[in-house]
């Protein structure tokens, strides 16, 4: 029984699962855990551990088109470094002022290995669920996808340089790219367009295949219009190796969106940062391909691309 | 630097921090982590662990005085049983049915270690903190205490008994000691009269220190009046191990609260479960006291009694 299986064996028996967040009397709400071993590479400093686990949480809020409310973490260590602490709560801190809501705190506890549970809440009257799209309707990708797998492959170039100063680079241009802007702005003003909605912490290609699940419908996507973070570039080997990291590797939390065709237009000009249409949306039976061949319902599942 | 130096760092630079939930515009939210290592002995049942752990969020909803609106959970294991899960959430549905509360799912994760990350939201425009205890007012605590202490003596007997039918009948009374009832109910009605509140999750005597620290008060209480839980007589060696596991162990998930003297009786009658009124609050200076003698400030911090 994969992570899936077991996802979906929980969605089964509960009435508001199915979503980045669950909804409540208005209230949405989602829970996240990262810990050493798979979510932070060698390098991470933990004011970006802060700034991206609760990010993780805001993006979900974001998914759902709601307004961030408040987010709070629990932080667990085998020891408590004050100064790792206090860098950790700044990034928490920082990532909620980014988005407007409020870090109201949490927990602490020791644990064998640095593990970080971050919960994130929200405020909308008219959730964006993954079951609204449409044949025929545009699907899009605000930013750039791909950040988060050339930064992972940047910790793993320094972790193998040692202490120069190229590593030292590597390190700081990958926990910039690490400490993503969760898309609650762009979430919000997308709201009234968009009909299916989700972040691509899966990838972008597991994202498609979820949205395509929920609202039965395929996707025919342009592989030259995915918006490939230039980051990207200075780390690839190949063509085959860029695409993998873009669509599959996963962990960026991007929104994937569909909106209705003639709106497109209304839409770029409202979202606060670039949004890319990548294709269609088509009928359930065409499935889901890029540049006409399947594309792949493969991505990254907890510290592996699978 | 202990967990409770750290909490007060993270509570330093945060407007929300130092009671049981943080209260951003109406909405409480808390947040907690539960390993294995020490929070589930061996024979708790996943169905225990579920109850358990997303109780002790909607405690401290119930400490708060607000209604439990839901709960979320991140369930984090090295291998995933179906079973196991299955179980869990059971348990977690249950929890938040007993409150009145939705239990809306939450997110999966390996780890090296059985850990469970629990989130629980309430509302209330009116939220009871630990800061407004005055001398002269009554300290009451709801149900009983000692009976997670309890439980863990049982499930120790159990593990040393091997499997002998007095083992699983321990095994079985532990669990359900484990399975507190959250005093969500209790808190709502006790509301209007409290003056300060928290849970007793870090011990009775750790609590009254908090309180004493939060309001500025101390506490003369009576040792007799302490309402100890019945399972506690079964496992006490003698008197002082009896008060120890009533008045230190914690993590039980009773309210301690203040009370103007005079509402008392109203208190009494107004509560959905027993409580008792088992001291004063006094002066500052006066310390927290038990029989007039120092009651120390020594509770139960993740795993050990220290």
């Amino acid at each position: 029984m994969d992570e899936r299986e077991a996802l979906s064996r929980i969605a089964d028996g509960l009435a508001h699962a199915g979503d980045d967040a669950a909804v409540v009397d208005g209230t949405v709400i989602t829970t996240d855990m990262l810990h050493d071993r798979s979510d932070f590479p060698a390098g991470t400093t933990r004011y970006t551990a802060g700034w991206r686990s609760v990010g993780a949480s805001l993006s979900d809020v974001a998914a759902m088109g709601a307004e961030a409310t408040a987010a709070v973490a629990v932080y667990a260590d085998a020891a408590f470094d004050p100064e790792a602490l206090e860098a950790f709560i700044d990034g928490a801190v920082d990532v909620c002022e980014f988005v407007g809501g409020d870090y109201v705190g949490g927990d602490l506890d020791r644990h064998s290995e640095f593990t970080v549970a971050t919960t994130a809440i929200g405020e909308t009257d008219d959730p964006i669920r993954r079951s609204g799209a449409s044949a025929g309707e545009a699907v899009c990708v605000t930013g750039t996808v791909g950040r988060s797998a050339a930064a992972v492959r940047l910790f793993e170039r320094a972790a193998s340089a040692g202490e120069t100063e190229d590593a030292a680079s590597d390190r700081e241009r990958a926990n910039e790219l690490f400490r993503f802007p969760p898309r609650v702005e762009a979430g919000r003003r997308l709201r009234p367009h968009a009909t299916a909605m989700m972040d691509s912490s899966d990838g972008l290609a597991r994202s498609l295949h979820q949205l395509s699940e929920a609202s039965d419908v395929g996707f025919a996507i342009d592989r030259s219009a995915v918006p490939v973070d230039p980051a990207v570039e200075s780390v690839a080997v190949d063509a085959e190796d860029r695409w993998d990291l873009a669509a599959h590797f996963g962990e960026d939390f991007e929104l994937v969106v569909t909106v209705p065709d003639e709106e497109f237009a209304v839409v770029n000009d409202r979202s606060p940062v670039p949004i890319r249409r990548i294709g269609s949306v088509v009928p359930a039976e065409r499935g889901v391909t890029a540049d006409g061949d399947p594309l792949a319902d493969r991505g990254y599942t907890h510290g592996r691309t699978e």
